[in-house]
């Protein structure tokens, strides 16, 4: 791990975002609650805000760190046959939280596949990109496709003062 | 979890695979071993072993098992400035092995992100799939595209068996 | 830890039922739906099966274990103004399982607390007993309250044919 | 998780109790120091400490916090042949701490638990509570029966300056 | 990992041994009793046998296993003014244990570290040792010194069986 | 684990060694890259790593701090037939770092002797101390053979300040 004692503590936030294409079986039986494992967006919600708290431990040069929040949003796209997912991580410290935004997001993925893999084996995780990081030396930076992004409105609320300190 | 104890004890193998774009100037430095955290791959293979190993603390629903194998392979792809990753994972019981293979696969896919990303912040991870499982009651699986994939050699070797099996 | 290695394996079961009280408020916006952080009975659900694959990292002398079965009913009780929460482990190893029913239903419980807590901090955790124990070489045993305790329907249809067993 | 990056950094204390009925025979046993597996109380207070770190790993929603402090104290009581089990956790943190002293507490007393139940099946937890909380925007929690309770000397020591800021 | 899944599960057993050097005035305060910390070979014990449990998190290829017996002797060695350190590991499985009884000496042997050091910081772990492995294709193996050791009389009892299989 | 609230908060250091002797067969083939598991060094210095962030979850007092670095350095010695390995540790907090360092120390060289192993039973791991730690009240404290030590040249320029300030 790279020292990072002489970096000053400043509020970093970042988002990652990913796709999980369900195809049209299971995506209606997703729509229609009649997956025979439950509700994976719930499940995966969960899973992805306890493995973000998990990254120090997964990722080998990862700082441990202590999240100030991580929440992940799964929103169900019809015409994509697929779901949307979102992982936003803030810390006050001296390193940067894209992995911890990075890992939720993947194990949150994960988590739908495990409960749709019963009606679909031919599952696809797509598009896994990080759409910002703020704060720390370099401050705000953006991904190109972020604005054509269609992001949910909880999670917008959450990261609008971000959005709006970066001239967006 | 769901009751697996009626089902039969039956060696089963999961084939996982995914790709870390890393675009032109990262891809350079991978090639040049001037990335400035060390070989991302050598670390990813090891990283992704161990992540392998703790999916039941990381996937709600999925079952503690005792892996039997596990192995991570990353293959530069200079074509489209990429890495491909796969992971094989292999048990002795009555439950699945597909989450541990794409368990250890994004784990190991973040690694090489942690390490790159220093050079370049629009990494993308893309086209996570099953490329195929074999054991338990439905027998061998392929994904339909596994056919026209160039897989690594050493990883061939490992699965020759399986895919004989499976009459390709 | 004792050596186990000579028992058979037989399959074991586990049941742990706890009782959290809320008190008229909290009880209240549980069934309203109106707690600030979320519906804690699913997320209770899902802790506790996660926490129930930990007990052999918790409980220093208790055996690794390949659990085949988890799972954690909530039930609100609007006479006590609680919520009682069973949790049900199952393996089929030789060594019982006793201690993953009953760490799965404590985590399960204060992931009600937690969750609960902001409404009311005079919550109280009560009757944490072990219901039923079946498998090994004692057979089943069973709590002498079990008989009078009224259990959720999906639940009973999981330990029907344990209780048939016992001749209850 | 929420957010907690407004917050200040306060030291913030918290203290949980809870009981567990032993019965005569495995009370009479635990006293006399022939409990079958060994001395539970010593195991338990290493076991509830241990447990204590790793709260955020188990309750969804907590967030990772560097403890400061966090202690177990067993007594056992002959008039109940139970053992009242005390957590007291501490941190220098901008979140409350009573998660991670209900956690040690809950894993203290399974871990009692384990150790006895080859001598008592039907065992008891019962009366989980948190007795105090202090630091924070609200300042010192207290629960009603806290003056009522006959708290162990090597405790009193180390709270007694929270109880006295309260005025009590 | 290599694959172990074609290897007959047979009883395997694994001791290691190593010794920490105290000096003699922390060897006098362990010996009376009155480190600040507390008794450390209770702890160590205790800690080694947990820690066991995690060797497969922690060693890269090590196989995840499910440990049938974990146990930790601590000898203080008044001549040397050290702890003598043993773990006895034992699994009815594929894959050896030797690994694990030696992460249970090491882990023993710092919390001794941990305990002592406010006293010493120049201690010192030495001879650090596989003493003997039984099971598996090989059978026994015995270290050339496992014959001038004065073991401990209550690991001998539960090696005795062991050691004479192998003719000793 | 004891009270730290009241301590400052200093960067502090802590550097450990330890040497694992290999004897001429297995130090030879690590040599020539002909071990049957792969190279034991690079995954060595990872495994350390990963390990000296779990200290606080394998060393029972030990407090959750979030290490601001972690490095594993292993060097051959052809003269012993063995590897020296180095672990260094450092955080900004109110806790020495010493257990980290020891702890990825540790797990750095079982990590050598998993790979090893296949090759000679009878490794040993000996001379584990700790060089110096720095920071907190007492400031700097150096092992008295510290100086007799030849360190590995990337490791002596991470240090070199920390010697300097303690006036070698």
């Amino acid at each position: 791990m790279a020292d990072v004692s002489a970096k000053p503590e400043t509020v970093r936030k970042a988002l990652a975002a990913g796709t999980i294409i369900l195809g049209e079986k299971a995506f209606g039986m997703l729509q229609d609650g009649t997956l025979p494992k439950g509700d994976p967006l719930a499940m995966a919600e969960i899973a992805g805000v306890m493995a973000a708290k998990q990254t120090p431990a997964l990722i080998p040069l990862c700082h441990p760190i202590s999240l100030s929040r991580a929440a992940v949003y799964c929103v169900p796209n019809a015409d994509t046959q697929a779901v949307d997912v979102y992982c936003l991580a803030e810390i006050t410290e001296r390193t940067g939280v894209e992995m911890e935004a990075l890992t939720g997001l993947q194990i949150a993925l994960l988590t739908i596949w495990d409960l749709v893999k019963p009606v679909n084996a031919a599952l696809e995780i797509t598009s896994t990109r990080l759409l910002f990081k703020s704060g720390g030396k370099q401050g705000m930076w953006r991904h190109p496709e972020l604005d054509s992004k269609v992001l949910p409105p909880s999670l917008l609320d959450r990261i609008q003062d971000s959005l709006e300190e970066s001239g967006s």
